[in-house]
């Protein structure tokens, strides 16, 4: 195997420049104000996690982690997500702290064995957790929060789809008991959004005329409130009942926060997290093929990691919403002081004032006394050029 | 070999509660504010680099990555620090850019096996880079910055000591030519500052007595700008005398800049990073043991990366700082809004609009009308709090 070339970087990992940097940071310290002002506080969770603990409980799956031995020989991963890590903090390190606990965070996650799809090793992910919250408002708050960060992020059209892992599971259990795996094969179609296959899969089941009506259904449960009303109708076992009357109080609660107009209800929509438990939802913008903001309840986590709790939360995909926002950074006013040796102690001093400026960005530079400031190189990369030379009195536009 | 209990985490990796991420991202928005202002812009690299490029270049021991295998069995590495991986991108997506270029960073690094010393596995490091300007003026820009970048930081009494690799190789060169391995171990002796040690170790090199006075007089070289002088009259080979003028240049632009109080000569000051070249420095803070802030001049890097350019930078040791620093972090002004199912839309739309103002965090929480607001569960936890409630008007201090 040949080595890599001194310029190269490793598969699905990427260099982001100032321009790019700046727009990523203004998503980041928005986002995360706009967390903050609904009272979720940021915490920092570790590169490193034990594969044992974090790296099993988490939802990737096991080769999409990088892995790697510690020097006892334990296995360590580079932590897939964050929702395992704030769980772990939750039920140790604040384990003493009441619950609701809201907590945000802004961080790299990773990802291996992506190289074919062209996808991402690492990326950003900004994203907040509600735990020891069950009730309906709990999750229509992190809906709400999660439509205000889209916006706090820039991404100005968007919709958020909400399904519920119960009411899909609670039908199939209902319609197919004992029947695992073609459970579990009109749930993969589901997952990948193949309706044709699974209306196919449906046909060969053999089924009696009212399970097929009720499972094929499903697939026209997508669309506004009236979906809430008519999968009320169409739910037949008390955990789908259970779990529809759950997301028609959440979708009352979006309508008190006055953002029902970013929401649509799509049943058919499995969350690709295997902890969901309850309610999920993804967000889509305008012209991406692909979700911007994912989350869900998951109320079985927290007692892996030894204190039972519910808990719901999202997480934004940074990396992502770069391509959909638009850019809310400040440009800097970029000015550049020229001087010479006899005139440094006066430059610098000028230069340290105009630093107090908001938003300025100021170089100096020495150069020979019998410089042009006009014709210095890259004299084009600033909005205003002072110079400090020579015999000339020093000059420049505020100078 | 057991497992990891679910609440442990790997040796020597840190969880960061809200209190400390507070303070932790003022330091880190604060100082990345000053080298914007200084005309440094941002960039961000990915935590994964290979072997060997940016792992082989980088001054940290081959023992001390952490290391893995990409998918075709190429090692990489978790990058040890950001020096080398800003040289690649400087050589590589930056190639056309005009010279000189500014940059910074905030970033997490790594260290495998620091177990034994209790030191930290994954720690921030806030730093910046000017690549293209081999100068006096430059290397004093540096210094002045990452004082600038100090005080940004909350750090009220530190100092800045500043050394040169020239001085002391060029000195050895002179005095003990082709004894390699006694050079060495008088180097390591100045290392790890036992000055014991060296004296002892020169007496037993049987040396001539203006030799052994030379190099006895090396550890006489701390101080201020006398320093320069004297340091002058003692080195007798060319390169030691260069070294030296370099550096009193650099110590004149440095009171040029006013900051000639915060800086000491310390010419038994070695950097402990291989890839230096020139001037190199040190920041302790008062009432601690260790540096925290490490720079130096690194002519020879970038020609690793196919750019030959002279460079020099240096990186705040962030984890460090936030024991030495004043917090400046701005508290949030903590608000509940109570409220029953009854009054849900009015108690969001009071919590919204008080989300609009600058250092609030607003926490709304659905309660039964008949709770009383004074009675809440982690009442003490909050600034105000607002009730709307049963048939109440609604209430609370603003309300």
């Amino acid at each position: 195997m040949s080595k890599p070339k001194v310029f190269e970087k490793p598969t699905g990992v990427k260099d982001y420049l100032p321009e790019v940097v700046s727009k990523l940071r203004s998503i980041e310290s928005r986002v995360l104000e706009c967390m903050e002002k609904w009272g979720y506080s940021q915490i920092i969770t570790p590169t490193l996690e034990f594969y044992d603990t974090v790296g099993v409980a988490s939802s990737t799956e096991d080769k999409k982690m990088f892995k790697l031995l510690d020097q006892n020989g334990r296995t360590l991963v580079l932590r897939p997500d964050l929702t395992a890590p704030i769980a772990r903090v939750v039920a140790s390190l604040m384990k003493n702290d009441p619950l609701p606990i809201r907590l945000s965070y802004h961080a790299n996650v990773y990802r291996a064995f992506e190289e074919e799809a062209g996808r991402e090793s690492e990326f950003f992910q900004t994203g907040a957790e509600l735990v020891g919250d069950a009730s309906p408002e709990g999750d229509a708050e992190v809906i709400a929060l999660a439509i205000a960060s889209l916006q706090a992020a820039g991404v100005e059209r968007f919709k958020l789809a909400l399904g519920h892992m119960g009411f899909l599971n609670g039908l199939f259990d209902q319609t197919l008991p004992g029947r695992t795996e073609e459970r579990e094969a009109l749930k993969t179609c589901l997952l990948n959004r193949d309706h044709v296959g699974y209306k196919q899969l449906l046909r060969r089941l053999n089924l009696d005329d009212a399970t097929l009506r009720e499972l094929e259904g499903i697939l026209r449960l997508r669309g506004g409130e009236e979906i809430c009303r008519q999968a009320e109708s169409l739910a037949s076992g008390e955990l789908a009942r259970e779990s529809i009357r759950h997301l028609c109080e959440i979708y009352e609660v979006l309508k008190a926060y006055g953002v029902e107009q970013y929401v649509l209800i799509d049943l058919t929509m499995l969350g690709d997290f295997s902890y969901y438990t309850g309610v999920t939802f993804e967000g889509y913008a305008a012209n991406l093929g692909f979700p911007v903001v994912s989350g869900g309840r998951y109320d079985n986590l927290l007692q892996q990691f030894g204190r039972p709790a519910p808990a719901t939360g999202f997480a934004l995909k940074t990396t992502r919403i770069l391509e959909a926002a638009r850019d809310m950074s400040v440009p800097k006013r970029r000015i550049l002081v020229l001087y010479d040796v006899a005139h440094r102690r006066d430059a610098l001093a000028f230069a340290g004032t105009l630093r107090l400026k908001p938003g300025v960005s100021v170089e100096t530079r020495c150069v020979s006394p019998d410089t042009n400031p006009e014709r210095v190189s890259g004299r084009e990369r600033y909005q205003e050029v002072y110079s400090y030379l020579g015999h000339q009195q020093p000059c420049g536009r505020d100078a």
